[in-house]
This record gives structure tokens, C-alpha cells and sequence, in this order.
């Protein structure tokens, strides 16, 4: 089986390219975070390779030890930052996998004891609730 | 917060020890893949790292890597042994954020289109079925 090609008209690489807006909430040289804008949870952020690649299938090994490393540096900053009791990570691959954009990209969820994660509405979370709930992510990595 | 504890005595840690059986599908020096007992679809099997670790919360970098290399290297094996439509990765982080075995584990899941994952209903899969996919698995990664 090959894997479909990489699209370079995906959002997120849209979104790294400065042509869509995002609500950042950290970068370093392999990757960017930002808030996903149709969350599961509040908190919800997405990590993302810089370099292109679809999904886990054909990510470039140096990029994906990025991704991971950024994946843990932000569950620790979203369970500091809600006072989360534990965090939910997943990423898709294809269609059949659960992906929507192909870009690759990990989701980071904070969960709270009790609380189910929301569905896929598609609604999208109001951009002043994205804006504060990122501003206490940045706050927690930057304390 | 501090995270609580690593547990020697977790069913990952005894299997790891050689204390406990399971159907291993994949070893290298920093990780082990074995099946997921209770299977959310044909294929479902587990990234353990050998170092111990509670969670992402707590695991180290280089562990971690190694993780997320062995994740791609399964995702790619799942893909091609069942020629899955595509693979969908899950890492629970303490109770509230799914965790139910306290040593870090990344769930990779071959899907299909049109096929909902299972249920966790706890009902363990018949151990000749997982024999048979763990076989399809290594075939595929020594393909």
C-alpha cells in the first residue's frame, strides 16, 4: 500500500505558512502548537510537526521524536494549567483512522474525573475562550 | 502536582519481568510490543517502553523516542498485515484521561472504513485469535 501524497493545501499547513490564523501556543524549531478550534475539552491543543508529512505513516523519524517530546511538554503544561486529573492523547491516520486534516498532528486533551469528552460538533469554541485558555497553557510553560 | 508513584507491581511491569505471559509481537532495547488482551479491533497491540514509567507525565525523553519510533514502526505493520484503511494511536494519561495500567503504554489500532472501534466491554479476546493477528503482525514487519 503507498500512502496518499502529502497535500500542501491542508490548513495546518496553511496555518504554518502565515496564511490562516491560529491561537499559538508554543513553538520551537520542529514544531508548533496550537488550540484546536473545535475542542473536546477546554484546553484541547494540537501538536504539529513543522516539517510536511500526512500522518504517523510517513513522518520523518527526527520530526516525529519532536512531536513526542512537544506531546509531553504540553500534557504536563495543560494538566498544570486547568488542574487537570489526566490527560488524553491521540492522533489519527487516514480517514478510517479518525483524520480530518493531513497534516500530521497529536491531540492533547486535559480530562477531569467525571467529565466525558465532548463529540465532534463541529461547532467552533468562541476565539476569546481559545485566546484565555491558551494564555493559562503559555502561563503554565512559562512558570 | 506531583504525579503519584511508578508501581513495580503493574501487569506491564510483571511482563516485562517475564512474570506474566503475553503475545509479543515486536522487542528492541528500549521497547515491547505485545497485543491488547482486550482487542478494540482486529490488531490492537500495545508500545510499552522497558525503562519504567507511569505515563507520559513522568517518562524520559530518550524512552519516549523510542516509543514513538516503535509506534510508527506498528502503525505501518498494522497497515500493511491487515490492510487496514488506516491506524488510529491513543496514549491515556492517569484515571481520568482513560489510563488503567499505570506504565506507559500507546494503544495502536488498524481501522476500517466503516467500522467503529469496539467497545471496552472487559472481555478478553480468545488467545488463538490474538496468536493468529500477532502472527499477521511480525510477517508484515519482517516483510
Amino acid at each position: 500500500m503507498t500512502a496518499p501524497a502529502y497535500d500542501d493545501n491542508n490548513i495546518f499547513a496553511k496555518i504554518l505558512r502565515g496564511e490562516l490564523p491560529c491561537e499559538k501556543v508554543f513553538e520551537d524549531d520542529a514544531t508548533l502548537v496550537i488550540m484546536d478550534i473545535m475542542p473536546r475539552g477546554d484546553g484541547h491543543c494540537l501538536v504539529l510537526p513543522k516539517a510536511p508529512s500526512r500522518n504517523i505513516l510517513d513522518v520523518e523519524p527526527d520530526s516525529l521524536a519532536a512531536v513526542a517530546l512537544t506531546t509531553q511538554r504540553m500534557a504536563r503544561a495543560v494538566r498544570e494549567a486547568f488542574g487537570a486529573d489526566g490527560v488524553t492523547v491521540q492522533q489519527f491516520n487516514e480517514s478510517a483512522g479518525g483524520q480530518i486534516v493531513f497534516h500530521l498532528h497529536v491531540h492533547v486533551i486535559p480530562r477531569f474525573d467525571g467529565v466525558a469528552l465532548k463529540p465532534h460538533t463541529g461547532t467552533m469554541e468562541d476565539s476569546a475562550v481559545l485566546k484565555a485558555n491558551a494564555e493559562k497553557i503559555r502561563a503554565a510553560l512559562n512558570g
